[in-house]
């Protein structure tokens, strides 16, 4: 986990601008002989794709991923695989007003003050571009750990608050996430969102929300203690995402206020397995996988770039305002679903790798 | 980042079980030169030491760290900075119970199901004696960083709720923290967190807390984009200490709730200087520092050795219960704080090293 | 270093097959604001672009390379450089007997014991083409170290033995290097060398090489004990190049039957410098530069590729022979220099970054 | 492999100085439930122990192993295992010339420039002292590997030059090597060793040294091409040892002289499996072992200290004479065997763990 490198054993290197000729990905240390397809990928990325509904940008993207390297008579190679996603609408771009105001909320002014560079092309490398091919190597990651672990493991992500608006967890129903364009999983609140989403939009504003993440078929024994615990990867993995701020396992922040009776999810015995009574750990204890659904959420901040103005300060230091216009998510929250399921996808198969190296037969 | 090994060029390895005969840590990459001697470490190590108050376990540690290499003349010398600490409570200890049950909320069960050893001696490396090595390693890039950064530069931790307890974030004043026995920096909230705890204490519970974190004088420019963040890897650091199940960074989970007006903060002029209005994003934007106060927070969860009775399963995988009596912290959050501010100096340490190498004249 | 990335701080991770659509690498870790052009890049590689001279592999490759990202209006931005270059020349290949037969002295055997694949379009993955990104990577890594040490840094690499034939240390003369096709630094030896590969070629045959590699205007102070000592790092970077079979720094092997008085440099002051009075170690004592040049060498065994007939086995463990036909350098030391200037490169710029972190001011 | 971390999987952190009061290392990531003993590890340190021979130095250390962490009821857990030697011969110590003067040959020069501090005391970190580190590593390396890969596994090494004198290579014979203080494996040499050294030592001068190392039963697949080639860790492994300027694989430096003809190795059915008919290649192709021996070798060059009066510099700059008195290995080569050996099992077991991460079942 160095620069733009994530990963011990199964490790990936993103690279590409939000409005350079291409963005991609070198995915090192795959298990060779899994079968490996371009629409495999296509998939996932279909789902984290602009302009799929009016609640996301309208950005004109179709995401075609090419498979240049890795994989051989549809099968991976266990060399590396090099995918590439060549950008269809960064051309014609005016960039106006970004190109030398700061705008409040991105990271405008870090890189500036950093690299000495000012890549005012759409945020550049500081664009949630990037995550793209982050929901790339997801799909190859879930493509190994569904032949690995079989048909018990999934993962899926739902948005389960958007600004003030809160999902009901009692609902959650896998199914209905893909039936709408909020990846809401309860779908009582599906209309409350849109309505909310409506309106935030008209206002030239933008909105916060909270993505959880579930994963399933999980074996016991996954997670390297102390620095790789599963959780402290997760927690890294998710906050990498552009626009998080918060990352939490299980009950996450509400342990704070909860007792160890409450707190603490007691055992049963079950024939020859072990099962719990509550699982307010995630599924992961003492940073190793308990056997239990991993169970962890992220909080994504509003869209920083919204029409109403601000106030911020240019290159020169001078003071100024800001209005930033273009194709902007109301909710940048929603198309983080694809995205954090991806890098727990790609977390729990490093995991998996190391595991196996360590404690296998 | 792998398995007992943190940082990337300010690196420390920690190694030692609860009741082994010692535990220790190797720190590498310090810079030359840095004048350090053994009561800078024992200084920090004070403050976690158990046996402080009657709030926390009455385990009985001196906790003396003895330097074993990397130190000449009162100097740092640029080579491995070996430290170790002598259990000295760890002999006559009767396992009773925990020998063979697992321990619900704790790692017994999953170390268990991962390694095929149970080293039931107070949870062996699960155990949160670890951290005492890493406020040893805090303590040493404190005194680099103040170095490098000179007297702008600090870290504070305090407890900002307990249980149900919350702290007002108005009254926060450096000067209390270390006034009371609990870490509160808000001097109306002291005699609260006191009061609960003897009734948690007294009643055989224990209970959670949230410990905030901020660092002043920490310059604009760190933090390496994508994947070493400075916020990714303050998320896998605080993720990392035992019980710990959230992380915030500047507003934390609260942006989900929040609009881009009140979530993005706007810049101004100032002199030569850039100001912010707010500080939501806790000093950190696209992944670097913004020259803000670095704002970060954490969750422990209540202490899961309590003396109320447990369902849990033993090594056979039959039904038991379970009562852990012994000197249990009723709320492990208390001493978590120089932990977590030893966490933060350690990555902060890091960024500023990988900061020099890539941008530095 | 791991699997398919090297380098620690200037990190470049390579992709691609022989005969895939495309090979490349992504650079991560390079300081921001290097003037950086597709040309800088190109004229290294046309230094080991196959085809140059009737002693070389006759295969047809323009080796153009693609800057896909890191660099904005001619200056790098300290975001990972993704470099392409398209194979042309892979299409109407017939692999013929390669397809099922393991090439003595090849990868083919192993490659397939290890994934389980056979990749048989000209080795797969464990071509030397996949040297060409290498070459790429170095010509960026010279920029930075150029614009970092000034005018005294050069590196200079040459072929210093053919098969039977050795070169005069003494006739070493830099300019004469680029004169010939073999990259002799010797011009009396160039001849000689000529007509002995003239012979070996038309025998059917091929044989191994000598490379002497010459870094000056390195500064005292590279390198970082004890683990990545720079000649440690140099012996895995140039031991990893294709065919590699031995690693010398200095005097290198001929130490072992050298007295102390003999080995050991002496120094003598030279107004405030230091200087050597002989330099059999190489330029490194103790893992670390000291200021002299560093020299140091590889021996390239020959092109394991022949038209004579060897003894081998099929891919259904069958005893079979082979005769490889097809374009292959009779020697393959000779566009051996370019790649190890190049890895000599990545790895003190790595180095020197590594020792800004810890020891720069 | 950073700074004083080697390997990826298992890796090995070394830390303390010659006559500071201990050295030490903490392994990580080796697997559990390999029974372990004090012992296991002390026998490996009694091959490299100094005073064992007047051929060696005279220094006096029990170099005592303890066992401070990650074994329990006699068996690995999983976690960190810290080592610890204390050394016993560091303290009546008079420094005398060497305190202020830079030995030639050796890291003082370049330790005091790179980290501005003048460790006098033998050393300090440079010192060959460190490698006790290591073999005790490698011995618990060497249990893993007895364990997983059975009885055909064993590693030795070899003294095969001393000096101007060379062994027959068709004379190895694996039980010679414990019988002589040489670690010669061929018995016609071992007088001629002596006299030599007898000599050499008399003299005041010292000599160098090669050493090859033989694995046998390693399995076809080890290695992760590109940049973690088996060969290239072996290098980089070998090249960090004190002293060491050479490094060979199979035919190593020979293969320069070779034909493509006498190079490769040609292989043959033989039943189910493949034989080779020769073993140019020392078992690593493409950076893959193949099954056969791996073979390997390292020249040690004359040990820099010696009696004989040489010219160098002071701390001051000034010209100045040095004799190194004192305890010291007329050829540091004889005992860097088990040494060289350690560092191969580490290597060996390091690419076990990652080829079953990646490619096994």
């Amino acid at each position: 986990m160095s620069f733009n490198t994530f990963g011990k054993l199964f490790r990936f290197t993103t690279w590409g601008e939000s409005h350079g000729p291409a963005l991609g990905c070198v995915v090192d240390g795959c298990p060779p002989n899994i079968p490996l397809k371009d629409t495999d990928i296509q998939k996932e990325l279909n789902r984290r794709k602009p302009g799929q509904s009016k609640f996301v940008t309208q950005r004109k993207e179709s995401d075609t991923v090419h498979i240049l390297s890795g994989v051989f008579e549809g099968k991976t190679t266990g060399t590396p695989i090099s995918l590439v996603i060549y950008n269809e609408d960064q051309k014609s771009k005016d960039y106006g007003d970004i190109k030398d105001k700061f705008r409040p909320g991105h990271a405008d002014f870090t890189y500036f003050k950093k690299y000495g560079i000012r890549d005012y092309r759409g945020g550049g490398r500081s664009s949630a571009r990037e995550t793209a091919a982050r929901v790339a190597v997801g799909a190859i990651a879930r493509k190994v750990l569904e032949q690995k672990l079989g048909k018990k493991f999934n993962i899926v992500g739902a948005v389960t608050q958007v600004g003030p608006v809160f999902s009901n967890p009692e609902n959650w129903d896998d199914k209905q996430i893909s039936k709408n364009p909020f990846f809401a999983a309860d779908k009582d609140v599906v209309s409350i969102y849109e309505h909310y989403l409506m309106d935030i939009r008209k206002s030239g504003s933008s909105c916060g929300a909270m993505i959880e993440l579930r994963a399933r078929g999980i074996p016991v024994g996954l997670g390297a203690p102390i620095y790789s615990k599963l959780d402290a990867d997760i927690a890294a993995g998710l906050m990498s995402i552009n626009a998080v701020k918060s990352v939490n396992i299980g009950a996450g922040s509400e342990v704070a206020s909860l007792s160890g009776e409450l707190n603490s999810d007691e055992m049963r015995a079950s024939g020859k397995q072990v099962k719990f009574k509550s699982n307010k750990a995630g599924g992961i204890l003492g940073g190793i996988s308990s056997g239990q659904e991993i169970i962890c959420s992220f909080a994504v901040k509003p869209t920083s770039s919204i029409l109403n103005t601000r106030e911020t300060v240019n290159k020169k230091g001078k003071n100024t305002k800001i209005s930033v216009r273009g194709r902007h998510d109301p909710c940048v929250g929603i198309r983080a679903v694809p995205i954090g399921e991806a890098m727990l996808a790609c977390i729990l198969l490093d995991h998996y790798l190391m595991h196996k190296a360590q404690c296998g037969k």
